[in-house]
């Protein structure tokens, strides 16, 4: 079978091992971009954008400070909007939304939230009326708009957030003021100095009264000068783990008055006067969050891929230490250690990706529901995502910081891209929604079945992703591995409810009875997140029908199901699942399978279909000329610049140099 | 009892906690930092740093290029050589040290490898003459060293080290020499910019025979103008992950030729004329390497001991959402997933503390022993060194995220601090030994003692830290923990050695069934540092007089043990050496002490005694005044020194602004 990656001139330790590729990597990356049409097109994008003027000779931002890099990213808004409505086709969202990823790093741009927060929110939340007038001016290039919803004192309990929206009967509008010092809204990306007009998340209050939290648009800046309007005091927060590239900012509002037309009125509407008209569906809210977490899981896969991209290959050239021939060195990549360490973390970037497509089309299937008002999926939707958003965003870091400490020194360089792609990822286990309240709100959803199943009520007894629980587990002994998470995962939903009830049955109230729960609940949601990336993971292997392709990612399910079995082989035990020994002998089966593994890696990673400009890493280059690389990728330094720093001559030369010849 | 740091002006959130002491901070921060008058004179020194008028008004790191570091820290440097004589008693290097530390962020300086790896290899390893020379050029500031040893191409196989140092016997001199790009020396600290002198690690060639790596002193820069030596291409490697204050190089020498007195000639001699002396203790070269990691585990501990500190004081700030009084938000350190995330984190910094304090205090009774001739104890203290390195690092990197996760979004701004807490700690599971390698030195002595056992030899059955691998565990059923850990311990230790036997007996190679086992190997060493992690630890508390203190520390301790053993629970059921009941027992215990230490977390970690300008942490600050900070932090930000940024008006502005009016 073919790689497609090999070229002339390239390292041959990589063309060594594309050789022994053992299925065809076009229909392995075809696979993870949906169909060999985004691939295809994907790659055009590539081809088009790369040999744009304004990306030639481009230096690694890691070289840059911030203010170059909105340079950079500013000029390229502009060429991106030159080509955007001539190469793509708008009707197509995933279309468009590749096109901008081939613009711009992970880092984020200028445009990121008007496009993947701003934007939707517009379509989600406005009345037709309303979205015709804004759209019109996305469109016209006039707006550039983000989300303001998290305060310095409030993100998670959003029923506290203390900015306020009060309605002026008199003048038709509302006055969005920031009372507090808690109140600043803090964090929403672009908004410290790039966009213009932003939705604010606010208490709505008419004549004394507070109806929640609502959205209203609100215009920040004059579209003239871009200086802050009256009332408004607006800035960047500062530096961040990450994401310098984005101005992440703060605004506070002194009594600022927009139009009562501003408010996002397709579910709660105020009329002239002040009437207030509830929304009929209380749950359609939750959407967007749904939906930020659903696509959310493919992006967390993609970076942990590009870690194991860049681990795997890397390996592949480092050579270090001998084994049996003593004339040469090894390549990394054959100690068990460091398949150890990688190949497990490139088992979980596909069961990410495979629950990641799982949950859009769940997404898109429950969306439809709800425009033809039926949101009885939202719950399960909903508790998918907030426990699986919990556990890939975790387990991404986990794996991308394996993959970086797998390539010893040079990993912790920028040079390797990890140290960014680290701690960009690592970003998605603290927003939209912090993890350890995203676990309990999946484990709310579960308390819910245990209940029924309690009740023995079995409304769910058939669902694909939940019926499991309406099962016997108690005088059965299963083998599959499947079975056995499902067991798990019964066990400990069941004893927490239990425990839960004891302790209200005790007269706690139930918040204080869930907070003693609290770890234990988490625990559940995990056990519940683990059956759930099984099932969809066995079900999209046994989809394929190539059977070499089939054959190499069923070997990555097996490791991955085996993998996680050793890490709740505690639980495994203490239900009598498995025994020690049987527990041994899947231990010396995922050595087994490590080495199975091991010819197909750098084919297996090269099928991710990263471009050189997507890893911006010189250990992770596709050609393998590393160390050459290395040292051209030096020059760049900001020190370098300098044969003396001026910092040098001014203190430490003075001090070093007096009385002294040139040399000893 | 008393916490001494309460002041007036405080966040009430933090005295409130602070009056629930139950011990006297002053009393634990002695302990912390070794005795009281040590922390007296850390504390003097803080005064006296923080009074300089160099320190007013200091810009937080974050903020500034890597030039403008450079900037400042060397004229810190120059600062810092002005009051060492006079402040410092400089024949304690503790002292040295600490007056260090209060100069210099983590994040390092022009002079971080002069004084910690250059100057101690000149008193390791130079003779006594040789020492003489060099330490009054370094007494008169006219040199400042670093030591080169990583390669591009090599790190973990030294003896593969490319660089060369040949003999010249015409000359009576030797020549450097790099001849090939994966022999550039790469990562020395401080040597792409600040040194003029360097120890080389070559190897050495006499007659065209190769002796192996040796060290060499090398002039790189001269000492008048600061330009490299003829012969000599330096220069900085670019930016890592963290310690952007430092100039990490590479160098490459082209037949660089330098004296033959400056090789390093305490252990190996190279006469005049070309007579090569061996050393008579091979192993006496390790000395080094097993310093470096002894003083690493206490510095691991502090990163460790930053991060709770500030993730434990913000935890008492931040409140968010309800429990039974509906009419305050809770503090959010009184969430159990919170003190879950937190509080062990704490008590395994203590842990690492208790070990860090015991390895230097066996460091330097081997060093002792060694200087007459007797390294007996030199292999232990390897194989500790090693294993704890590794699982010292790496379980404060997982505590330190922890920690940072905590914080919620404000943990992912640099205005937390915990960024560069984390980046900067993180660099420890790779430099000196990359961790897999590390657990894999550690195993290789354990093989030793298994060989041992197996033959019945005791000569280390009364060992306080091997000793117990000589007890029978078979038909005993222990049901402490720490006789628990000694029993996993000792079985993965055996089964391993058994497993290796079994396959060189088939006919594999020892390296080839070393490879096949590795990850259990490494699981074997990690097992052994537990049971040395419990011992220092239960130790420690014991020898504690004052009964609040061992109180508190004491349940420290319980929640580490409890913490640890639920992490192995796997092997406590495959031993059966607990019921599943028991170990479900041990699981509510632990929530339990989370309660208890909960009142008494924010005098824990004040007792750390950290001071502000040791944190660098808006959230962290001693009295707590969080919010209106974290304002008056983000206005430094380089992107606010516009109200409209540069780019925008070049790029954006022109873009959205036509034919529109100010204002909708």
């Amino acid at each position: 079978m073919i790689n497609y990656y090999i070229q002339p001139n390239d390292n041959p330790e990589l063309t060594e091992e594309r050789k022994k590729c053992s299925f065809d990597t076009q229909k392995l990356a075809a696979l993870y971009y949906g169909s060999y049409e985004k691939l295809k097109k994907r790659r055009e994008f590539e081809e088009f954008v790369k040999n744009l003027p304004e990306f030639q000779n481009e230096k690694p931002t890691v070289f840059m400070d911030r203010l170059e890099r909105f340079d950079v990213n500013s000029k390229k808004c502009v060429t991106f909007f030159e080509h955007f409505f001539n190469e793509v086709d708008t009707s197509n969202p995933d279309e468009a939304s590749m096109f901008y990823d081939k613009f711009f790093s992970y880092e984020g741009s200028p445009l990121s939230l008007h496009f993947f927060v701003f934007l939707p929110n517009i379509l989600n939340s406005m009345s037709g009326k309303q979205q015709e007038y804004w759209l019109n001016l996305v469109m016209e290039k006039k707006i550039i708009g983000t989300y303001a919803q998290t305060e310095m004192g409030h993100g998670t309990n959003l029923r506290k957030l203390e900015t306020t929206a009060t309605y002026d009967k008199e003048s038709d509008s509302f006055i969005i003021n920031s009372p507090t010092i808690t109140s600043t809204k803090w964090w929403p990306g672009n908004l410290g100095k790039t966009c213009n007009v932003c939705i604010v998340i606010a208490q709505l209050y008419i004549e004394g009264k507070c109806y929640g939290p609502h959205s209203f648009m609100v215009q920040i800046r004059d579209f003239n000068n871009h200086m802050p309007l009256p009332g408004i005091s607006v800035g960047d927060i500062g530096p961040k783990f990450a994401f310098s590239s984005i101005d992440n900012g703060f605004i506070r509002f002194n009594n600022v008055k927009i139009p009562r037309e501003f408010m996002f009125m397709k579910y709660a509407q105020v009329e002239k006067g002040g009437k207030y008209c509830k929304p009929i569906h209380e749950k359609a809210a939750y959407g967007s969050m749904v939906f930020v977490r659903s696509v959310m899981i493919l992006q967390q896969a993609q970076y942990l891929a590009m870690a194991c991209t860049i681990a795997t290959r890397y390996s592949c050239i480092r050579r270090q230490g001998e084994l049996d021939d003593k004339t040469r060195e090894v390549k990394v990549l054959d100690y068990q250690t460091q398949q150890y360490r990688i190949f497990p973390q490139l088992a979980r970037a596909w069961a990410f990706v495979c629950s990641g497509k799982y949950i859009i089309d769940l997404y898109n299937k429950v969306n439809e529901d709800m425009s033809s008002g039926n949101v009885d999926l939202l719950p399960q939707l909903h508790c998918l995502t907030s426990g699986l958003k919990a556990v890939v965003s975790f387990q991404a870091g986990l794996g991308i910081e394996q993959c970086r400490m797998s390539c010893g020194g040079h990993g912790y360089s920028h040079a390797s891209g990890l140290p960014s792609i680290y701690a960009t990822q690592i970003g998605g286990c603290t927003y939209e929604g912090e993890n350890m309240v995203m676990l309990q709100q999946c484990s709310r959803y579960l308390m819910k079945i245990a209940q029924s199943v309690k009740n023995k009520e079995n409304t769910l007894k058939n669902d694909k992703l939940f019926g499991y629980y309406f099962e016997n587990y108690n005088n059965s002994k299963y083998k599959s591995i499947q079975k056995i998470f499902e067991t798990i995962s019964h066990h400990k939903t069941m004893e927490v409810y239990n425990q839960l009830n004891k302790l209200k049955e005790s007269g706690m109230s139930h918040e204080t009875a869930w907070n003693s729960c609290a770890v234990d609940l988490c625990q559940a949601a995990k056990a519940h997140i683990r059956v759930f990336l099984s099932l969809v993971y066995t079900e999209f292997v046994n989809k394929i029908d190539d059977q070499n392709l089939k054959s190499v990612l069923g070997l990555l399910k097996e490791l991955w199901e085996k993998y996680e079995l050793m890490k709740i082989s505690s639980s495994v035990l203490k239900y009598s699942l498995l025994t020690p020994n049987e527990i041994d002998k899947i231990k010396i089966e995922i050595y087994e399978i490590l080495k199975k593994i091991r010819p197909q890696a750098v084919s297996i990673v090269d099928s991710f279909d990263f471009s050189d400009r997507d890893l911006v890493s010189v250990l992770g280059r596709r050609d393998g000329n590393v160390y050459e690389n290395l040292l051209k990728w030096a020059q760049s330094s900001e020190l370098n610049q300098f044969e003396v720093l001026p910092s040098h001559k001014k203190y430490l030369l003075p001090m070093t140099n007096g009385n002294i010849q040139s040399k000893l």
